[in-house]
């Protein structure tokens, strides 16, 4: 696969230009209880209120209409495991063109039925990385569709820069800045949107003990993508990409893994305090906040909250109970 | 007991500027997507995001700084093992007065906790009307503390009031306001601030099947109060009081009574489409919307969602799982 060239600070511009008539600006929420408790100023940017449920409409956004007529006319391809494939039948419904996603056996019930919702069509596959690539490929030669892969590709890294960049006009003078790491599509993001808006705020990834290839990668200065990831934070469970590697290491991003039980620790308290409900790839961010006080401590934090499509039959303390 | 004065649109607009400095002004929430499913335009008033998570915190701010200085010295007693308890104590803590919270034995343990952090007294006592009227005399005769009564204070119905107010500030033009209604603190301030700000727009009330008595005072001219709660909705148990129907029955105001399954639905649908954690008696106001749709259809309507203090241990469709 050919690595596309990577996006700079004005892809994210533009995209943030591109994708306005059609996202919504997600507020940023403060707690004084969650302040008191970690002892910093915490921001959190509420992605899980974006269209979609997830910051992923961004980037999908972005994509889709980055397209020209011609190849927009043929339609959108992806796989995806929830988030992302809503998010791409979403955009293509705001341009009015098809949307296949393939999604892996297993995938949460909850997202599912939002890709199906948004009216694309649902192509099932075994849930290996190998089946998934197959089948996404028969679909793109059968129906010429485009693929937008869910955080390699250079449009969707330039969307989700677009949550950071709106956060910073929301939140002035951020030290750091903390965001989930899976792919690297919302991290390598962020970490455009700094360089251009806010060079002087830290980026942390905040990452499962579970999936830890960013932190080993990162550790290493190449990518170590080979694990099987065991972290219930399901939007997690991605192995970092090419080029979001690429962009995370230029930016000299600092990751904090943070293990499945302070994960579901931090989601019950964004639950209860914030009232907030987000799913635990968003409180892992939170959490990393938590796990290491002293880094963050009297200074100002924002946190993005990705997302909130949770399963409601199915909470991660119940099954502790 | 003596019926206090009834409030009117004054006392909500003297309210508003008495607790500005204490309170949150919480933000209206929209979806499209509860559009279309409602076929209304729905406007969400977000008051479980409130302080102490519920509206309760407005009326018990109002009433704690309504007191001249002597009377405030002696700090202010009230009873109540729910929301009002706990948004009574974290009012006298921003005035920096004493607070006691008379409850029944057997109430929830982590309410109770709740009334404790925010630095109130517990005074228990046996788990009837009679014995807690009593305590709470005692506890007023030996301290000299002013008694807060949940929702027939004047204060406190006029500090409720400031939720419809603020809402209607936001959201210009509304053509209906749905509010639950349990003792009557929030739906008669809701009709006081109506009154005065926008006199052209219908109130209506959402009321649990199980625990009808508005619905029955309103009808009959009279209140009917002896009753038997029966209803998922723990916020909404209580009698309608007197200055509460006075004042609603005044206004015109309209009952939908709601079926607990109803309110479960909604609920359910507000945490996962609008990502909130509100309670039943917060997503009893959907429901009644949705329960008689060609009420609400095509009209722009307000829904005061109350407060968002749930055990996510107990949650009610866990129970029907």
């Amino acid at each position: 696969m050919i690595e596309p060239g990577l996006p700079d600070f004005t892809d994210v511009l533009l995209a943030a230009a591109r994708i306005a008539p059609h996202a919504e600006v997600t507020p940023v929420l403060r707690s004084r209880a969650l302040d008191a408790l970690s002892g910093a100023r915490l921001h959190f940017k509420a992605e899980h209120l974006q269209r979609g449920g997830a910051f992923k409409f961004r980037g999908a956004c972005n994509a889709v209409w980055s397209l020209d007529e011609a190849r927009a006319a043929r339609g959108v391809v992806t796989h995806s495991s929830g988030n992302h494939g809503a998010a791409l039948a979403l955009a293509a419904r705001t341009r009015g063109i098809g949307c296949h996603v393939v999604v892996p056996d297993g995938a949460v019930a909850a997202k599912l039925s939002n890709i199906v919702r948004h009216g694309a069509t649902l192509w099932r596959c075994e849930p290996s990385i190998a089946a998934r690539e197959r089948t996404c490929a028969e679909v793109q030669a059968n129906t010429g569709a485009c693929l937008v892969h869910p955080y390699t590709d250079a449009a969707v890294i330039a969307g989700q820069g677009t949550a950071t960049l709106e956060l910073l006009g929301q939140a002035d003078g951020l030290d750091v800045l903390v965001v989930p790491v899976g792919g690297g599509g919302l991290a390598s993001g962020a970490a455009l949107a700094l360089r251009g808006a806010a060079p002087g705020c830290e980026l942390v990834l905040a990452e499962p003990a579970g999936a830890a290839d960013t932190a080993r990668s990162l550790a290493a200065g190449e990518r170590r993508i080979d694990f099987v990831p065991d972290t219930v934070c399901d939007g997690l469970r991605g192995t970092l990409g090419g080029p979001n590697f690429s962009i995370l290491q230029a930016a000299g991003a600092e990751v904090v893994t943070v293990a499945d039980a302070d994960t579901v620790q931090a989601m019950r308290l964004l639950w209860q305090v914030l009232k907030q409900v987000v799913e635990p790839s968003s409180a892992i961010a939170l959490a990393a906040v938590l796990s290491v006080p002293e880094r963050f401590a009297g200074r100002r934090v924002g946190l993005v909250l990705s997302g909130g499509n949770v399963d409601l039959d199915a909470l991660p303390w119940a099954a502790a109970a």
